[in-house]
């Protein structure tokens, strides 16, 4: 890389965190916890969020940002809960960028709690955009594989809660949900993990307990 | 994106498109095909190689080219079915790149006849880094659901071959083959699509027939 490119990128870093903060403040002055979901394609992020969607019914009010590449898919499947739900199609960018959060913030509704922003597949890029969330999940799906978080290390060392999905799948897969909980703790001690299944419903009362806790915290003003 | 980025990430895909003609044009050369392997993480690029190197021992000369953010993993995984391979660490970058084989290049013995790039897990970045290669291979495993080429269009559009991998978990899963074979084929017509479990061998002889088509089209010039 070149010395221009080098200081284009850090351009863009230091204006996303500008954008990053001023949406942070402009949440917790709503008492709304963002939290910004990362993980591979196909870990299960929309499926998880359909299920917290389930268990926040009628208790919390829930919006959800999603960020593809392309196509409105997964806009139409959190809509489908009931839930208000904005697509931004990236048009090929690998990640999600504040100020595309920025543009969308407008339109979210006063009155919710908790704002979700799906960020685009990939355990990589995304992990370096700050969205002025609270909370950052990662997920890691069992069929992925208990190597990775030594492989893709930034995604796990910049996350709060580690979230393995796809418990269901565990009697068929080497995956050992301890092997990859020990290797995301050694980047980041004091990750949260929790151990889902979304389809069947396994730990999903945990984690949005977790969730909930964290949304008092910050409206108490400890966040 | 301000122009002076557009600028730059356009320059950075010019030089790596010079780079790559010549590793190309090396490879060809010397007889050998260049194989790249583009997928999420944990879609099953590494288990897939070691396949190969099963179906290829004492037929076909093999090396491999790995590149991961961290960790000297999937190389040692590999070597242990007795194939030579170099382990590229990217640092944080998201994508191989042309320079990063061309250095790598030099150390690959002469009399080989297959040449596979395994790039970094992410589904998105690689597609647009030509790495001198004369195949590529995009990987779709079954658990990462079968509406994903719509949404990550751009590795399918660059792919030569569709593999859709972890055949053996589609009892335990809603995956349609034929929904995410005919949504990729509507991006790219002309994608070769096979169905394989690498643990269980499904397929392999057929995606490593094709290899060795391949291969004899590029030695008899047709490449």
């Amino acid at each position: 890389m070149t010395t221009k490119t080098i200081t284009v990128v850090r351009d863009l870093l230091a204006t996303n965190k500008q954008a990053a903060a001023a949406i942070r403040a402009e949440l917790r002055s709503r008492g709304i916890l963002g939290v910004n979901l990362l993980s591979s394609p196909g870990s299960g992020k929309t499926t998880l969020l359909e299920a917290l969607a389930e268990r926040f019914r009628d208790r919390f009010r829930m919006a959800v940002i999603e960020g593809d590449i392309e196509t409105e898919r997964d806009a139409e499947r959190i809509r489908a809960k009931g839930v208000p739900a904005w697509q931004i199609t990236t048009g090929g960018a690998c990640h999600l960028e504040a100020r595309m959060i920025g543009k969308v913030l407008g339109d979210v509704p006063a009155a919710i709690d908790l704002l979700f922003i799906e960020n685009v597949g990939n355990l990589v890029c995304p992990a370096s955009y700050d969205l002025g969330e609270d909370l950052r999940f990662v997920l890691l799906s069992s069929p992925e594989g208990d190597d990775k978080p030594a492989k893709y290390p930034q995604a796990f060392l910049s996350a709060d809660v580690l979230v393995l999905t796809k418990a269901d799948l565990l009697p068929y897969l080497p995956f050992d949900p301890d092997r990859a909980a020990a290797e995301a703790l050694a980047i980041k001690p004091g990750l949260k993990v929790f151990i889902v299944s979304a389809l069947r419903g396994d730990g999903i009362d945990a984690l949005a307990a977790y969730v909930v806790e964290a949304l008092e915290r910050l409206r108490s003003g400890h966040a």
